[in-house]
């Protein structure tokens, strides 16, 4: 459950783009940043961690780009469609670089958490790429 | 939806504290930093926007402190109860000054943003706490 | 006095980048970050807070891209150019964009903290333009 | 080079504490914040990843919170002395724990990065702890 819908629905203002695209895409990111932070953490509690070691690294990035990304497209009052574009294109690459990797971990080596974060960064990623296509690119 | 159960149930370790409480504790952190991010922003597009300076700054304080607890209690390989108990505590704090203050402008002022706001921040406050209590104070 | 440099000169890989624009930008980052929290801050401190609405977003937005970007240039061990690119680009954009309103700000209004902000953002603006030459565009 | 005291010194306020106890706070933990990404980052790429995971974890966490107290503490126009002594707590918590553990890696492994980070968190440990004081506690 999140209240993000909700908040929206009472913003002052009049959403720059549409809503649904947004809240989705608002809803991905926290999400999405929260999967990468336990990925990370997962992967270090792995005994080949030293295999692990650019899966880390991608999910460290991806889940800051993520919060980033969420707060920056969160603010609709002086909504900026050059700063929605450059954020959602930066998470975009961020979520599509960490879910190749997870996925070459949850096929390879069947670990279950880089299946899961990689589910949740593919959704983070198509959310950001129909974000984007609502602000129009 | 989110992914925050999923990945604790596929993390390679075990838990530290009741998972139940963790989980909820952490989706709280996600769901009320992004609310009051939100919140924050439409304080902003309020007219009367000179009178929101202090909710805009518990908002912006509060939304900060969950999404560090968020990821802080996330992180369940080298789980620290010192570092747990310290941003719990924290984090409950901020919850509950960012309540306060929009409970006071969802009632006097009839602000919606500040009454889902304050829902969210309730919701946080209290499963911090739960938390405070699972990692045993 | 920060410890960007030594941290990087005692990292035990060997860096991706030229050292000096790495280090440049990162510190570029971690500073504009604090600088436009702190000019979000002393915006909403001023009497004509409504008039300053874009200027407080376009600096809450610079902080967090600016925080997240700093953090990822700082990640050597499994750096990747994509990524790089994708934050640098967005991070340079955010800067770009606030630094133009804070101008506006400070020449308009003789607004001393926006003055300063901006000269923050542009530095950090020119330190990402660097550091995506040196990543390779 | 930082802003921060320019930064303080243009804002429209009258500061709520001691402004060179403020600044010295501020300063040290963004800087805490990049030597805590960087060493966590360094960790990743020793060979011994396998024997660090206590001292990534904590390098994360306290990258994460000083990155929030930095923020909450620059905020001044609406400074509130219950969050700031709460997240002053948290983050001389987790600059103790933090350093403790790169001092361990600094003397029995000759990690100079650890050394470096330790440096970084000590400091910003005594930073807040001396920010307390100027609040009152």
């Amino acid at each position: 459950m999140t209240h993000a819908r909700e908040m929206f629905d009472t913003h002052p203002g009049t959403t720059a783009m549409d809503a649904d695209a947004l809240i989705e895409c608002v809803e991905a990111c926290f999400d999405c940043s929260q999967s990468c932070s336990a990925c990370a953490d997962a992967c270090l509690g792995e005994e080949m961690v030293g295999h692990l070691k650019r899966c880390i690294t991608m999910c460290l990035n991806c889940s800051d780009m993520c919060a980033t990304t969420g707060r920056i497209v969160s603010r609709q009052t002086e909504f900026e469609p050059a700063m929605a574009r450059a954020t959602l294109q930066a998470c975009a690459e961020a979520c599509s670089l960490c879910a190749e990797e997870c996925e070459r971990h949850a096929t390879e080596m069947n670990m279950e958490h880089c299946r899961v974060c990689a589910e949740a960064c593919r959704r983070c990623e198509r959310a950001c790429n129909e974000a984007l296509s609502a602000v129009g690119a």
